[in-house]
């Protein structure tokens, strides 16, 4: 029981003081960091050519650590009070996102001797990448953003509903200009979206562009239109972030009369 | 006359309780939101040659139904205190900003029985995207960005002022500096517009840019200008929401008398 | 005397319940906006072929208006005690801002019979579009966005300054990674500050951008430090809106007791 | 002794009032703009051949100028009691961001004399450039700048740890998008990097871009995703600006005994 125990306090996020807890934490933090590497490095042809066995044994030997993490986590998980249930407490543990992720970056390495379609595996070994999310876990200043986004959640929707709809007009709009002057390009509202997308994020790539009159002057109003896009979420948050400071600031104590601000 | 109230119940927002107007409201916006996925996806030509039929039946539907709802709407709204007056109430009705874009989204469709040229009906089609402007209605956090953007509206209309200005400025400058060297693309004024507007909000296509070195110069001054098309509508409405927020938390206390001030 | 101080008070912005004054106003103020869209059509080679005659004459006429009321202006000062001494105040008016708009945005048209070379003129016409600045004066709102940029102008001064560092830097580097892969487009330093200027303001045309490995690294580095253009001068200006409207605040007076609140 | 405590008074940052010390601040920051100059317009082929003599000379005279300053800065330290010991201050000082700097922009200059290879030094060569940043030093209200972001810190790290798992995480999905429509754009995840920063950033420049229906849906999210890549920073150092602004104001009063508060 002691050895579940001591298992289950360094598999989890180190506190302060425990060595092992944080050597641990640093080496798989490490390992992930390499497999994203060898992950994006492996994709260069040349590479591939000349390291590729290695790449696949350092794989290998990674999804191993990350096999045997998980399960230990997933065994030792009982000894603590949140998940004490054997059966409940581990499938509790099982859906915690992180998990997930952990389990969605194992998974695609054993797939394959399921007799599972290589075409579809290639979609999934990209969440092998996901194993990079598992590095946001370390950061405990990611909370301060976290609040921000969650305290702001409505209007940031709202915001993504308003674009949605700025999106779908604005398709609909220059599909109907252009799509008589450049049926190729513009051939359906769909395919415009795409140009919608580049006009409204101003990313503007160049692989379409209005010709027509109209089509030109409604794409200039949707341009401008597309600066909402960046000013309505950078306002809304910078927003957040000052009432997170202020908050933070706020019930003060006064150092005279000892009693508590209300900010 | 209570057939008629509880019409306008169901048909006006649902207040909470009120399960009948609740279903109906959901049942309107599914309605309405896949409507505007037939008329996306109905022009996409493979779409169109197979589910074409499908599509005009749909549609059909819909604006049957989108046609009783408003006019239930017209016929109801008389038991509202608002729109008491048979003729007048109803007219006031008929020009709320929402009843305008409800006919406007109904009316495309019974338009060509009228004999209409169909080219000019063509551009008339789109306003059935409207109705996604309909959804709008059901949101009451809308309320905030309303009000920071009405309290802004002063400075946000001279912001615009001042981009027209750039716009007729920097359009001018690069006319006189590129006509000369691509007189094609760098035609005119207006067209030197589309420039503009694509540099100012950082778009950039690439289908048009100077080449001169005179023209290069002023381009370059004119897109670190057009920061402050961001910086600047992004600033306003930041300050709106922090002025929105601290309102809601208003009440201060006095510092010499120790009374809360209503701000 | 009577006449010259009545058309001072007409010449210059109007004092509520000043009619004469204020009809006036508009009249200038409809009379620029004309010819700021005459100056932007007559461009259009279609347009100037059919109207062209028509566009000359009233050109011509609205040149003679600006220059009688910049006379009118010129001749009335000296009733201001602002502007009270004959030749003194004169010059002092002739060399506000706004004065040297207005004689800028006349003299281009007179100046061809001093027998001036006609190219030189071409660059000076466009002058004539600083007319649209006059719209400026009419606005008080401006004020506020003025006030914001000058009680920030040094933080925005240094954002300007690091920019131009960042300009430099980013061009001399460029220049040196690929300078040898494309000697054309990366020609010189100043060649390169082109692309660098489309980089760091993220309009990206695509006529120019780099090939090689060091080129992208350090161009997507570039492109990254590029925010930061966005999102200090716009951060800066949040903040300058966010202080001047709580100092607008500030100083209210207690309801209680009466007495000063320091905010 | 005297002289070397004066020459350290002047070599330094100006005192208000020492006025030896402030014409040889303006004249190295004079010299240090000119040689800057001196290196962009040297880099274009016309001037070089016209020139390049001169330029050289002049590059020689203020390598020169730049030397003695920096062997007096050296020399004199030890009157300052921050570098008082003749070994380790020297040393301190030298290893002063500024200090390093200042020796990187002369080193490549006398580096050609010890054989090394040319074309190692040609990267080496643009380091000169960074005599600019010295200018930095001359400006003390780079302090707020610094300050706001040095208390924000730790969020505009993460902001960027972010950003970086958004890049690889998209390069990789539309690498498995797009890898099999278009082997030679994007042949491998770091060469498709190379297009997540131009579309995370908003340049879009158009070299490449997806053509499958699935790399464009998937690059949408993208782009849109990128509009945080603003969104955030710019919240971030706007809430850090308005807290400055705030922290210098502070001296608030307590509601409850009336003194000040020193925040």
């Amino acid at each position: 029981m002691n050895i579940r125990k001591r298992t289950w306090e360094i598999v989890e996020a180190s506190t302060s003081g425990d060595r092992a807890s944080r050597i641990f934490d640093i080496s798989i933090l490490s390992l992930i960091f390499l497999n994203v590497i060898a992950v994006i490095i492996g994709s260069v042809q040349s590479v591939q050519e000349r390291w590729g066995a290695a790449l696949n044994v350092f794989e290998a030997l990674s999804v191993l650590v990350f096999t045997v993490e998980y399960l230990a986590r997933l065994w030792s998980c009982t000894t603590d009070p949140q998940f004490r249930s054997r059966f409940r407490g581990r499938v509790r543990l099982a859906f915690r996102a992180m998990s997930i992720i952990d389990l969605l970056s194992i998974l695609p390495f054993y797939l394959p001797f399921l007799g599972i379609d290589l075409r579809f595996l290639r979609v999934l070994r990209l969440l092998r990448i996901l194993r990079v999310a598992k590095v946001g876990r370390y950061y405990s200043s990611l909370n301060l953003i976290k609040h921000v986004f969650q305290s702001k959640k409505e209007e940031l929707l709202l915001t993504s509903a308003l674009m949605g709809l700025l999106l779908v007009v604005s398709s609909s709009l220059l599909y109907y200009c252009e799509n008589a002057a450049q049926p190729d390009t513009f051939s359906s509202i769909p395919a415009t979206m795409w140009w919608s997308v580049a006009t409204l994020t101003t990313v503007g790539y160049g692989d379409m562009y209005p010709i027509t009159l109209m089509g030109k002057f409604f794409a200039s109003i949707i341009a401008i239109l597309g600066i909402g896009m960046f000013a309505l979420p950078t306002g809304i948050i910078g927003a957040g972030f000052v009432e997170a400071i202020q908050k933070k600031k706020g019930q003060h104590v006064c150092p005279h009369c000892g009693k508590e601000l209300h900010q």
